[in-house]
């Protein structure tokens, strides 16, 4: 075992970084076996340092977090603190001052991955994240390496804890959005404004990360199409029970149909009760990877808290310590394939369409005209009727998004059609 | 990229042997994209040189295993002819003669692992065997590199596809064991003599294989506890329903109660219906990993088959093949730990007791009498009269496996009891 120990400096010290200080210290030696040198926490960058953190030493803290990465003599930064400045210019002065970085940074990663791993490779570092995806989860490395040898085609993954404990909630109690998000709150699953998790902001950030690691392609938030799950009714549970189906807010990947393109978005989808995501329940992740080789593999765990996030950067950092010792780098970007991103009109998938119709002869044909004339096939029609209203629930074969789009146009100018009162993805059939 | 390829030799052509051959060659350039060289296969040994396959240039082909191996101008071998003898030696002859190697060989890698990784690290090489266990499920890599930096507690899993697909055929049909396998054999998830797979010898390799990487210390076959799964019932699928449970043949490793010692063991047990163990069905696989900041993490897929296989070999060979270009070798064995592995009668866990008894007052006093005097605290009773004789079905609170056997042994001297209808174990909970 080497004696002189790898230098740690930690960016950010809130609910991971302290988790991953305090791994540091009482798994010391643990952690030194591993690597095959002891490590040392050198410094810690923060915006409070008159906050008392248990376990670090005072000595230790500065709020000079550009001063802490220009040292020279870190062997591995640490960084912790999320959004993209200042830990992009932080993570790219630490790879021109001789540190490798190890990041859970997925709004950074998701916008900005090509150009920060183009700045670990001119100066030979390495750039490491899997906690940005998925917290403790293994996934990074597992579709990096574990399925190098193999082609993915499709990725399906439940990647925000916060929404699934929503939906899980509405789906067992009946209650609804609102409620169910007032309780996450109370329990500290959601934040006061939950935004990000709830619109999709965060999982489609990791939809990107995953899209571009599966399909060797670089894929930025901006390619991924987005839709929250704010809107989802009770009334659309109801339909999917019906259907044998819950409801998920989904990050899906995939090839699009010649292989030829990628395509990466994120929304809420009915699927079936049997499908291995729909029993994901609370805030645990998971994610369902589809590849030519090994079929159908699924890899479950906490998605977010600090302990299991600190669990994945200790992961990456005592691989990069291990690549440190040995003179080498671990595999960087693989964008080699650089398929391009297709757009949310050229994805194919089937679809749950409740219409608010009026009740009388004939409207049944108009509306399977519309969607036959837009080439969307349906594969089944239930009628309701109440009240001299009637509604309409129609599930379709598989169909792209643009002919889908096309159809309900069309629809909503059916003077018979009331409203279209919910559209929904079917996924994982 | 490097042009000059590295070349490969595989040892076996069956199932495994000509998906790795076939992929190599339909994958070939993104193979090379991934490894930053192409791969060439440089030779195939066989036992039928005779036989036609397909894609494979019959010059490559072989029956002299040995001299394949000694040829010198190799990188990495693969090999996937299972069993102890001539794989080991191939393997320690290949490190000789300068290449690495990627196995999938469970049997070999559990009862001498230790020998095959000091021959590793002799020649500087490395030896890396993902596909060992669970097949295509990304496993031995989250276990040794992204868990690198968390303590890992247990790991329970069913990792024999066979004996899942019959005790969920059994489960799901009320089928008794010898028409669940034969159905199996049918099918072609069981062999002609399926006993490595029912009596446990497959999954009591990959426990050991499993211990020794979470634990950091070496688990030989030897030191894995093996209980078959011949002897379930269709009685016990019933009383398993009546606790919410269904039953799973699984592969336990864990730390001993105080933490200073491991124990792996391999036996059918109930599981609750709620644990995600439950619902993995048909001959799939599913592993439950609980470390100490991850918390509870599931990893699943398909356990077997050429196709899934190839794809964990094949992840291997990309890992290898960069650290071979790259001048460095992998993480090798982790055994500094060294923990000793603790026996059977020293683990504890939960049990279900079914016995026979006499229907007359005082039996159950009796019986309750004899759990107390050895330790074993009840948690419920339930007892059914029929004709003269009665059942009585006792679930134990956790109490030691030794202590458990002294009270099975003392029930049996009782007269009252008639017989020992079935003991199993309760996980998961």
């Amino acid at each position: 075992m080497r004696t002189r120990p790898l230098k740690v400096a930690l960016l950010g010290c809130g609910v991971v970084g302290s988790e991953v200080a305090r791994i540091m210290t009482t798994h010391a030696d643990d952690l030194a076996a591993r690597i095959g040198a002891p490590v040392e926490l050198a410094g810690v960058a923060v915006r409070r340092p008159d906050k008392v953190r248990e376990g670090i030493d005072p000595a230790l803290v500065t709020t000079d977090a550009t001063a802490l990465v220009k040292r020279g003599d870190l062997d591995i930064v640490v960084e912790v603190i999320g959004g993209i400045e200042p830990a992009r210019t932080l993570i790219t002065t630490a790879f021109e001052h001789g540190a490798s970085v190890v990041s859970a940074n997925k709004a950074l990663l998701a916008q900005d991955g090509a150009a920060l791993h183009a700045a670990a490779d001119e100066h030979g570092k390495d750039l490491y994240y899997e906690a940005a995806v998925a917290g403790a989860i293994p996934l990074i490395r597992p579709l990096r390496e574990s399925l190098a040898g193999d082609k993915v085609n499709r990725v399906l993954g439940i990647v925000n804890g916060t929404t699934n404990f929503i939906l899980d909630k509405m789906d067992t109690t009946g209650a609804g959005y609102q409620e169910a998000l007032d309780e996450a709150t109370a329990l500290g699953y959601a934040e006061a404004d939950p935004t990000a998790d709830v619109e999709g902001f965060d999982a489609a950030a990791k939809a990107a990360i995953l899209a571009g690691i599966a399909f060797h392609t670089r894929v930025r938030l901006d390619d991924v199409y987005r839709e929250g799950m704010s809107e989802v009714t009770a009334a659309d549970f109801a339909s999917a029970k019906e259907m044998g189906c819950t409801i998920k807010l989904l990050a899906i990947c995939e090839r699009a149909g010649d292989g030829a393109s990628v395509t990466a978005r994120v929304h809420p989808a009915m699927i079936p009760l049997s499908h291995p995501l729909a029993s994901v329940r609370g805030a645990y992740n998971a994610v369902f990877v589809e590849s030519d080789a090994s079929g159908q593999l699924m890899f479950y765990g906490p998605g977010a808290g600090g302990a299991p996030t600190a669990s994945a950067v200790l992961g990456d950092l005592v691989a990069v310590g291990r690549n440190r010792i040995s003179g080498t780098t671990g595999p960087g970007e693989s964008a080699y394939a650089a398929l391009p991103v297709s757009s949310m009109g050229e994805v194919v998938t089937r679809y749950h369409i409740s219409l608010d119709v009026a009740d009388k002869p004939g409207v049944l044909a108009q509306v399977a005209t519309v969607f036959a004339e837009h080439g969307v096939s349906i594969d089944t029609v239930r009628q309701q009727g109440k009240d001299g209203e009637a509604s309409l629930v129609v599930v379709t074969h598989r169909a792209s998004d643009a002919a889908l789009g096309g159809t309900v146009e069309a629809l909503r100018n059916l003077d018979t059609v009331r409203g279209v009162a919910s559209i929904m993805r079917v996924e994982g059939e």
